[in-house]
């Protein structure tokens, strides 16, 4: 039985932990990779390049458009983000699970150009505990908590397609959580054809005495 | 988020274990259930009623089968074989998925009736060690081994119908498998409809500043 890589999309709510769940997720076990996103977006305090996001100019960003160099792209708030091809690529015929942490937009563009990949949307226990998390921060004003209450209201609607929610409660349930929906996904049917194939064909040599 | 108990449905190749993973699993956790089977077949040496089997006469099945008893019956080999409704329906009301080990033409039946139905197949790591593991079991004749070998090919071509496969490898490892993914399906949106929605109205409303 080959394993292939997986693409891994991780979207959700801002306030549910995505990127401490993603770091944690990526360091515990070594057949996952991480892939960073390319933005035209300036980078925030305490942002490293590489890790944080691949920080380029507009004129570079739409170059690489023109080259296919993206498995994916968005525009939201007027800065361009996108998930490099050739790394995501490479890291899967390598056998690695890759994860992406992306928007909604760009999740749904993932699932069109790759159907084998597995969306996994990422939620608080309730509404509330989100509030309360935006809000306890203490580093948003009202005016972004109430932003991004709104945006996850608008999020929400498109759930549905994706493959499985995880629910953060606690860090660590949460990681364990998101590692057997990715180990389970290494079981459907679809993602094994060719071991079911040489299965079919074994058995048939073997109940025809070959 | 409430948990909604899942009918798990286990079928396979005969030879693959099916039977002592299911022990395993269910005497592992105490959220699953077992579904006994009834049949018409006589029992075998060894094989206990209500725990193996109920064993009831024909009279009493094809009653049952007129007051909609089963979730799903079949004929094989000319006895029928049976899933009671009402043990299967009352554990899922107390939370608990319900595990039936039974053959593909049951499975399917489940499938269209219950929708979030689990499907899962046993499979050995290779047509080879399956039939080795036929060979090796020493009580079967040549006949019954190239029979079961056949019919394993039959059955194959179901697979596709399945949402997961279980490679039993070994034992312990594949009532781990069978864990994580029943625990993974009850985190797809189709098995926490409610928790969405009850999600998206506070979301609404918080938003709104309600």
């Amino acid at each position: 039985m080959v394993r292939e890589g997986i693409l891994v999309v991780i979207s959700g709510f801002a306030g549910t932990g995505k990127g401490t769940v993603v770091k944690k997720l990526v360091e515990s076990y070594d057949n996952y990779a991480l892939s960073v996103s390319m933005t035209t977006r300036n980078p925030r305090p305490g942002e490293v390049e590489g890790k944080s996001y691949f920080f380029v100019d507009k004129e570079t960003f739409e170059k690489k458009i023109q080259e296919d160099g993206f498995i994916e792209h968005a525009c939201y708030c007027e800065n361009y983000y996108g998930t490099p091809r050739a790394y995501v690529e490479q890291q899967m015929q390598e056998g690695k699970d890759v994860i992406l942490e992306i928007e909604i937009q760009g999740a749904l563009q993932i699932k069109k150009m790759f159907p084998n990949a597995l969306l996994l949307f990422m939620m608080a226990p309730s509404a509330k505990v989100l509030h309360e998390r935006l809000v306890g921060r203490g580093t948003e004003t009202p005016e972004v908590v109430a932003k991004r209450m709104k945006r996850a209201s608008e999020e929400a609607a498109g759930i549905e397609n994706y493959d499985f929610i995880l629910i953060n409660d606690e860090v660590d349930k949460c990681v364990q959580q998101a590692r057997n929906v990715i180990e389970s996904a290494h079981l459907t049917p679809g993602r094994n054809i060719k071991f079911i194939e040489k299965t079919r064909e074994d058995l048939q040599g073997i109940s025809k005495g070959e």
